[in-house]
């Protein structure tokens, strides 16, 4: 199809060169897909820079939308305000291999951790891809993670990939998405990127650049406006003349998922990452990882109960050393004020990211027969 | 006009009889308007309902979505998980006479407080409307809080009334804005409403119904889309074809306001008030508040460091009795896994209420000449 | 008498040289007392350092340990870490002349302010003195607090002074406590004062330097040890063989007060301020005032549920700029890894300054002929 | 020794039945440790009670203290305030072994968990006991987990066992403490009851029943006080007169462990379980929560940088189902004015839980020949 998602305006701000989270320079993603029959799963490894990360700590925060989730490590960079390991993202019901594969990880590099100084904090963040993944046989192993880690580059894979391998999103296949985007403060020009693995919504709330996509899907013209469902409010009286009174209810999806239940509930989660070159706090960071929910609001998020809205920031412009040579350190950051572009920026990058993730996910077949079309391969768009 | 926002489809669930807050049985508003020349400000009371607050009290919840505020009251609010007295909003500058004020309209019939019992704990909330108002003045009095607590009903004015009277929202004049949504859960119908006292954003940010408005306000046939904007995108591409590359930075807007500087930053608060009588415990409340970011992010909110936004909710279904007759009390909840629906009806409301504000606020003159326009009579929409 | 609260031994840190939260350079604190029959109130006002705290503004933080409170101005200061105004302490039906106080001292010379600028955050915390104060007639004016600022000084008195006057602490009378250390990190000394108000805790629990005080309270000899109470268990067993399970309840004490209601049950609060000269970040003095819980424990605090307890500490190091000349600040911080030290000062100053504020606490008599007394002038005590 | 601990007096509180946290009806507590040279470790495993925690959930909160920590499955429980699977205790590096025990364990007896309802939860907590134990080789399994898992009775030991084994506190041989309260409330008796993992603390620090026990340590007349110490102070006056200003540094202690590294820096940790019969929300149990600290501090608690305290509470006495058959549940909870003698016994337990777990913590040798000595078994104190 020739639609290109760089066609679509997701607010205002500049695109980094690739529109991905590794426009943060020194930020690398690497992905290990496993796709066999019922196990349709994988990890998604995010290396936040250059050298050890529990040396040199990164800047850090974390803020829980809705806590229904199962992330590891989140408490200490609440504490501490760092992040001293790569972040591994996989499924709920293997948190366990992530944390196994960030020690075997760091722990070779690292003689002193357990030995002459503390332990070490690894960073696990999961969605659930039960639906289309066997999850219960907990296929990821330390060495998917181990992997993982290795291939990390700064181009990598989106859509039905990693982590994202069995995701759901909107009622279409979900998984990977980044975005990312390039604003000035004082002259200096700072890059945030966002990557999220999504994994939440049902169908009928899809909207894409503020249009209410719905049950209507992708066809070759792009994203379409879902009309039926608008047709008799204000703003689509130019089609028809509805009479209702706009309180119709949505009817229930059950016509592209190989089950009805996929939809049944919005059980999912969304975990997003945010990276930045921007010199900032913790507090800082917690501050801007709270307008992640405005990104995903603008998708149609309805952020319901069981799905666990998770975001976790960091920067890569000051990295603060385990062992100080004196406890007197000297950083520099941005002030409070000159935030907003920032808090703006990171709103358009997670919206982005988002559609991203659907609209490079391909169709999958998993467990049981259940399928999630790609929005892109649904032969429903197509007729 | 014959522009009718009962029209507009803010999401799918059904509205309330009056779309108001005070659709939640027992809620009532009063306000008392202080319009006088450089004196542009007022006050908003909510009865939460019937009988003493103090010696019966209501389940309530707060949540911080930006902190940059100052009201009073919430920090035993979230401890307690009640609230015990009318809510009170005002300007920044007269919370003080907010908490005078609700303590003069608690003690008299309390006699017990500070006396044989504790003390009591005023809620009172605040935007800034110094662009309109003399702020400085503290022209609020106590007086005015007896007014607005005694003028309480169960219709009332939305826009540019009370609390909202100087109030600036996506650069148009704001105020005071309400909705409701009613949903039904195990066969029984509840109610939740959501006032807000809106003061944030920029005029190019505004959208309606997913409906980028931006500049182009409103007109004759309702909020029109900002084309001049949209032009060069995927989803504009039918109107003409743009060449851009989707980066353009938006121009400030310095047309419609008195001075450019109203605009200049985005510095102002918003306070989301729910209220439901759906039976819900202080921690699902404080859920549900979250949800309130959704439908701020969908109007455009780019919830700026500058502006306070925070969100208070309480529940008219179980009262909390001061002095127990027994240590052990029995309730009602809704199961979390019900609350989806809830989840959604906030969001909704939240986003009906932030454009109701706009919607309903007449075009005010006040401080050195300053003037914001209402969004139904801007000279510049009506050529 | 001859005791010296000096010679206890709270901790193992060197005391600063006044022993008062005034050793932290640039810190005042100044009082103005009510005293006139059922009038037994007044304000504490603590200045945090030279110059406009609005225009050059001091990092802080604040902690809950148990948010029954009224105090105002704690969110934004969680969210922006930073302190803007002088900090007033009161009683709880006061908190508005403190919020009117503090707008009047910083207004006249900050005409910016709800101008050409935002608006400001005036941080009041308070106390219950409702047992000694009529607390009703709310007799703290606007006046009061800026008096109070005006005579902010070094060196200050402890007791029932202040915002101290009407307080209760241990069933004893309490108030204004204070205390500083002084340590070493990297060759550098920095000092951390606190300033209690205390009012909270039942006569039974009190507790000095380890010694179970209790219902013995002070002779000439100094703080006594409860013999009668711990004479059954292993540590007291010298003394004579108890047989006792060392399940006995305590009595509740009814001696000493003119009211046995006055310790009816513990509704008071604990107001906790500490300051310090060491550059520390907002989330950094959130750490450290999460520690204070451990100063007042040791004294024999319950942190009972009507009991406010509420930490804000605030470092003279940084002082931010409301208006930066470039977005990019530069700033000094102690590393993480050295803040120990810190924790274990702060603790101790919270544990000595509850102390004192018993110790120099006055026998008050107030309304209705209450009477609380002061530990060294109990006539119950030296028979 | 004749020394019985049952005969301290940690509070007022009656204590119950095992003086245990399996005095709850229904808790009970498992262990499987590992000994063998460098491999000095554990697992404790803590059922909260009868039937699946999945399908009928207890109601649960959690609460940081010093958020040092890498326990999993906490941001969950602070969002829905429900626990649904055994509780987990093991050292900081086998945190995956714990959640994969949690796994094996629920799924069997659990079809539906990831198939046609959501995921678990698993709540893991850990301290670092690399002092004395092999952290480095993760020599936890998932089969210990289960045996802990298993083995789980109301009768257990306490000391150096299960999670505990290598754990030190104050500079002595920590590991495992437990206690209880009993307390009626309206006429009816509950229960709480705490059981710790204590990994912290200096051994000059360590206060027992108010006694600042510090390098004395335990002769057969039971804890010592260190008069060395105190002996120039007020309240140690009678001993000798001492003529210090009561600034006198502690000596960093030396004489007693093997290394004097093991006490160089406080990097531990301290679990705090909390369990209860009495019917409380999650909210109040987080409140329950907050009081934990004061028990700690009660000993000697600095709560360094790198000791990660974190409180976990449940409560025994409603259940939530998993799958409610209406979305109304009803429930009786205590009313909060009552929640003060609970706060008391939270304290209470904890602080005798603490120093019963040095009190019962045998010598352990471990990795490179670091010994801890057992408080009781410390050869310098029966000279």
């Amino acid at each position: 199809m020739g639609i290109n998602l760089e066609k679509y305006k997701f607010g205002e701000i500049n695109k980094g060169k690739r529109n991905l989270i590794t426009d943060v320079p020194g930020v690398r993603v690497g992905h290990v897909t496993l796709s066999d029959g019922a196990v349709q799963t994988g990890v998604t490894a995010i290396i936040p820079g250059p050298g050890s990360a529990f040396r040199e700590k990164f800047p850090a925060a974390m803020h829980v939308i809705n806590g229904f989730g199962k992330s590891s490590g989140l408490i200490q960079v609440d504490e501490l305000g760092t992040l001293e390991t790569p972040i591994v993202l996989t499924n709920t019901l293997s948190v366990a291999a992530g944390l196994e594969g960030i020690l075997s990880y760091m722990l070779p590099d690292h003689p002193e951790i357990g030995i002459t100084t503390g332990t070490i904090n690894p960073v696990v963040m999961e969605c659930n891809d039960g639906y289309l993944n066997d999850i219960r046989g907990r296929h990821v192993k330390e060495e998917h993670v181990l992997k993982a880690i290795a291939d990390a580059t700064e181009d990598f894979s989106e859509g039905a990939v990693g982590a994202g391998r069995g995701m759901k999103c909107y009622g279409w296949k979900g998984g990977i998405g980044s975005a990312s985007r390039v604003l000035s403060i004082g002259g200096t020009e700072y890059t945030v990127g966002a990557l999220l693995l999504t994994n939440f919504g049902k169908k009928k709330d899809l909207t894409v650049c503020g249009v209410h996509v719905g049950e209507a899907g992708i066809s070759e013209n792009g994203f379409e406006k879902d009309t039926e469902f608008e047709k008799d409010t204000e703003f689509g009286k130019g089609a028809e003349n509805g009479t209702d009174t706009g309180n119709k209810k949505y009817i229930e999806d059950e016509n592209c998922t190989a089950s009805p239940a996929a939809d049944a509930r919005d059980q999912g989660s969304c975990i997003v990452l945010l990276a930045t070159d921007m010199p900032l706090t913790a507090r800082q960071l917690k501050r801007c990882a709270h307008r992640a929910q405005s990104g995903l609001a603008r998708t149609g998020a309805q952020i319901s109960g069981g799905s666990g809205e998770i975001v976790f920031m960091f920067s890569t412009a000051n990295r603060f050393p385990h062992s100080p040579e004196v406890p007197l350190c000297e950083y520099r950051f941005i002030h409070d004020d000159s935030l907003d572009e920032m808090f703006r920026a990171v709103a358009e990058c997670v919206e982005e990211a988002c559609i991203s993730s659907i609209y490079h996910a391909e169709t999958v077949t998993g467990r049981d027969g259940h399928i999630l079309y790609g929005v892109r391969n649904n032969e429903s768009s197509f007729t």
